[in-house]
């Protein structure tokens, strides 16, 4: 990634002396980089412009450089030719900004292969196409079209986004923050380079304190996980996933490929190390919390909020309690102590409402920080001329280990100088009550996701010899064998065996068609509950041998309880993943599911259940059975074990899992080989 | 409210000579208006104070002015007297700034208690306590001791918000965009002036185009409502509500009043013509989309997006498919019209991507502007030097029909420029993609929720006579006789009565306890469902009587279906309120239910459908049956009327409401006179 990022010297294939063509713009915006650039045209005669990639080498050279990066500004059709020609010239990166390739139908496709192919076979790395490029504000290196991204400032903040408008659009955004950027890179529709690629680079980048990721779509989605994880441990990873809703044919017309899952993907990105974020604004002070530092590892994430305004500062309590953010209570020191800093008729537990900001703020603000639960202080005021907010939070920042985040509303000729000094001072500052709780909820957020240390190592003791047909039986004594409880149950072949086995089981059974084929048993009418007397079994026989059974499996009835829906199969993007969700309707059709890659740990397992909106009913709701999260983590990290260690297993799928006063019972189970599924 | 807004002199009750204090800068912040302002200070020997509001008022009148307005900076204890001696001397109207009221604790409350009978005894109206004022900077009257709302301009948005300080906030945030108020009001803890008075004095105010409310509390909802309404009628409003989670601690602490539910409170405000808000940022862009003209009210709500980059277009696209925004095609025509203007391989059917925008793109706009079916468009776009994107909306402004909303970003000092130049154009203007989402389904949102002419009037067959008891048979009879279909059923007292039922009814039977006080049947095992055979009856008969069922209801049972709760209440603070939600744990858990105040007519009563999460479920999901919307706005309008009808009635609930291929049918259904049910 050196090459395109740090190059020694940049030839534009297609330099143009219009001043208006996009090879003119580009050769333009790159000699205020310093570097050696050099123009090819071979249809131009004027000074400055050579005739082909190999005399373009040669010219760099000569001016003390190395080829390192082409810039091609040719069309589509003459793009393979010309990474040919860089490619013999010494030339191993190259930017395409053009469209016309994949995304423009049958023609682009066979150009797009074309360019694939040449990049195969000379081992050059092509960033694009379809974008605009990319800028390095630090080395002053802007490969960009767009003119403005000559005003972007150097910073610690490195952008990596599917699109190249959105790269500079967030560029922009920071730049109102007054923050700038160690990178910025437009991925394009990324036939070569992509997000893990620049990912890769960024998390050894010492310029980079904080990376921003904007995602359309993952084509490698175990690579891209395991480039966020490294990346997480040691920098903040923030990332901006498109695709909540169906906006597909738009989304292919632009980038050539379908957008992958948008839950999937947000699920994945938070368990490895990402904060993920619902819009730019939000990722804007998601960066602007992170850029200063993370909160210790072994913090408890716990957040004060230090108000002038009681009513902004209600908009912003609702907004970290929306985010799940805890304001714990101040100890009750720390309270005494701001009961002789603060008039008594304010509130002091946290939030800490200030009234209007006296000359005791900065030690209100000490005060806070210095509380030990506390690990990041919110601080939000209008501006008033008394109030020199940096200046007050100084002390806390030189004493205690607490983070601080800033939001004032003001005069906007005011908000700019505060924002002027807060930035020169390293104090993160935003404007307005939910860009404060967005930035406090991302530094929380951050920590919770961070990865931990040593990796999960799956049991060997998942693997499953696939040595016998797949039906609800044999299923539940595969996943029985692995610690998953099941009913108590017997097949019968006849009904005398079933008889017999109404004997043995005791109490009402189920009484269950098993054929390996038959997912729906109970449409088809083929599942009989409540069976306890010999009479009623008979009726049931009679039933099941009327739609064709000829084995049938008769089980203990469970207890009653709360049913879960929890399996394990392949992601045709990100591989093994494991789903938990409610039984029924209602929480299929509003999607209330967790969803994380596979394998991972009980531990980090029994959290999901922490993603579910009704996550409550799990927990003794209206007198019902509790769930042991330890069991349940367990139960979902066992399946997911079993999808990643199984080559030959496309999907396992508990439904349902009933939680009950007896702990988790699977009442059926379904294993799909891969092949069968599809 | 005009001796408050419009007053023609000012006394400042506690005036001081010491500058930093309350009843200086108050009396120093009024003098801007030109107004006579007279100081009161009764200890004051200096030049400019008198030593009471007699005298202040004569002062005033000797200025040419008439003392309309008291702003009272005295500590809470000496109000009362202060509002006395005002309303003596001729005023009308006073703004109470300083805490120590009822929020703060015992004292406080005698405190308030003294004040209010003074205003009653006096008529005297009151703004306050606890706020910062208000600001009127078209007549330079800004009645605020916060020192930057000097710096606000007029324009036509007028704010109302429960905290003083979320006024200013907003204020200050409406000033970044360029935009002025007509008036900005805090309302504080509102004892006497609250938000319904100032809304109806903004519905008809020449000054103001559009209305933004801050919501923390709510007293009276009925008032409320009708005055949104009437304003709605009139000019666009949004509102913020604020409480979305447990907030209250703090909330009390600052209102002294417990938030009312935000749940129903941002329902009916939406179903009395309010534009609902989630977040500030949302407000101001609301705001911002809204103050240059609504869509006209027989527009189809459908909106177009131009954009200059594909990726801010799709977060665009996802945004405004998350706000139920609809991007329909263009007509044929139209996107005809448009490939003669762009590049071949650009999206031209909806959104619009011209890529990089060129000399054409003033036409693609008024193309896009001329479509019939649509009725707003957005633009988004990278500042380019070549684009002067205010003159490229000109040609579409001033010959079509839709309105026209744009975003830019690009380096922080050409936006503020660009930002200039359209609102002085009177072009909506934003920053971002996810504030033009906002903006444009702002437009659609208020075009969608705009109150249509005729109150809905509540039949008079709903009122039903109290006398009877109220058991579930009394229950269904009455809401069956208002045509709420129920199954067939008999009364049985008697073992031989229920096995005649059985053959009477035929079919398989619901057999259940009948008993007034009795309202979780199941659980107390008063429930037999298909009960078919004699001997089964014989069954369930011992059951119920062993439990001490005296009487039982026998009813058909019902096919299969979606089941639905219904019901209709009386709301503390809205009055009358029906609600829809599915059955089940999961939708109660998420809280997936739709709430409207009542009386309302059955069409606005099936529109509650859209707002479930899960509605999909009740539109045959998996071949399940499929809701007649017009029945179900028919139940749940007469649910409504019969609670806004009988005072007699607390609550009337039909759970399960079933949906069968048959049509709905109430499974069962309880009614709760007053009292009975506290």
């Amino acid at each position: 990634m050196k090459s395109f990022f740090a190059p020694r010297g940049v030839m534009v294939i297609g330099a143009s002396a219009s001043p208006e063509k996009l090879g003119a713009v580009m050769a333009t915006s790159l000699d205020s980089s310093g570097l050696p650039v050099a123009r090819v045209n071979p249809r131009a005669t004027e000074d400055g412009f050579v005739a082909s990639a190999a005399e373009a080498a040669e010219a760099i050279v000569a001016m003390g450089g190395q080829p390192d990066l082409a810039v091609i500004c040719v069309p589509a059709p003459a793009t393979a030719l010309a990474i040919a020609e860089c490619a013999a010239a010494g030339v191993t990166a190259a930017l395409v900004c053009s469209g016309g390739f994949s995304e423009a139908g049958p023609a682009g496709i066979a150009i797009e292969a074309a360019v694939k192919q040449e990049l195969d076979r000379t081992g050059m790395r092509l960033l694009g196409p379809n974008t605009s490029g990319y800028f390095s504000p630090g080395s002053k290196l802007i490969a960009s079209f767009v003119p403005g991204a000559h005003q972007l400032t150097a910073g610690n903040v490195a952008l990596v986004a599917a699109s190249g408008g959105v790269n500079h659009m967030l560029a922009f955004r920071f730049a109102a923050h007054g923050i700038g950027l160690s990178l910025g890179v437009g991925i394009g529709t990324g036939i070569d380079v992509d997000h893990t690629d620049v990912l890769n680079y960024l998390a050894t980048d010492e310029n980079t304190d904080v990376i921003a990721l904007h995602i359309e779509n993952v084509d490698d989605g175990p690579r891209l996980l395991s480039a966020v994880r490294a990346a997480a441990e040691r920098k903040p990873v923030v990332a901006l996933v498109v695709g909540e809703n169906n906006v597909s044919e738009f989304a292919q017309s632009h980038t050539g490929a379908l957008a992958t899952s948008w839950r999937t993907t947000r699920s994945v990105l938070a368990q490895a190390g990402a904060v993920i974020v619902d819009s730019e604004e939000q990722l804007i002070s998601a960066v602007i919390g992170l850029r200063s530092g993370r909160l210790h590892a072994e913090s408890h994430g716990s957040a004060a909020l230090i108000t002038g305004q009681a009513g902004p500062g209600l908009l912003i309590a609702d907004a970290l309690a929306s985010a799940e953010v805890d304001l714990p209570p101040l100890a009750q020191s720390t309270q005494d102590t701001l009961g002789t800093l603060l008039p008594p008729i304010t509130f002091q537990a946290n939030p800490v409402d200030t009234g209007r900001p006296s000359e005791t703020f900065p030690e209100v603000i000490s005060t806070v920080a210095a509380d030990q639960a506390i690990d990041v202080v919110g601080i939000y005021g209008l501006t008033e001329p008394v109030l020199d907010m940096v200046a007050s939070v100084r002390p806390a920042l030189a004493h205690n280990d607490a983070r601080i985040v800033v939001a004032m509303d003001g005069p906007p000729a005011d908000i700019a100088g505060i924002q002027a000094q807060a930035v020169a001072a390293g104090v993160p500052f935003v404007t307005g009550p939910h860009a404060l709780a967005d930035a406090l909820s991302a530094l929380i957020q951050d920590r919770k996701v961070r990865p931990r240390a040593a990796n999960f190592a799956v049991s060997d003791k998942l693997v499953i010899a696939n040595d016998r047909t797949w039906d609800e039986n044999s299923t539940k004594d595969a996943v029985g064998a692995l610690g998953i409880p099941t009913p108590r149950r017997c097949i019968a072949h006849s009904r005398e065996e079933a008889h017999q086995a109404l004997t043995d089981l005791s109490g009402p059974l189920a009484v269950k068609i098993l054929f390996p084929v038959v997912l729906h048993k109970t449409d088809v009418g083929g599942v009989h509950l409540n069976v306890s007397t010999p009479e009623m079994l008979d009726v049931a026989w009679d039933a099941l041998e009327k739609i064709g059974a000829e084995q049938v499996l008769l089980e203990q009835m469970a207890p009653g309880g709360v049913d879960l829906i929890v399996g394990a199969r392949r992601d045709p993007v990100f591989g093994p993943i494991v789903l938990l969700g409610l039984g029924g309707t209602t929480a299929e059709a509003v999607g209330d599911v967790a969803i994380r890659s596979a394998p991972l740990s009980p531990e980090t397992a029994a959290a999901m259940i922490d993603d579910l909106a009704a996550s409550q009913l799990l927990f003794g709701w209206r007198g019902g059975p509790t769930v042991d999260p330890a069991s349940l983590g367990s139960v979902l990290s066992t399946l997911g074990g079993i999808v990643a260690t199984n080559d030959w297993i496309e999907e396992v799928e508990i439904n349902p899992l009933r939680i009950t006063d007896q702990g988790l019972i699977a009442l059926d189970s379904v294993l799909i080989t891969r092949g069968e599924g599809q």
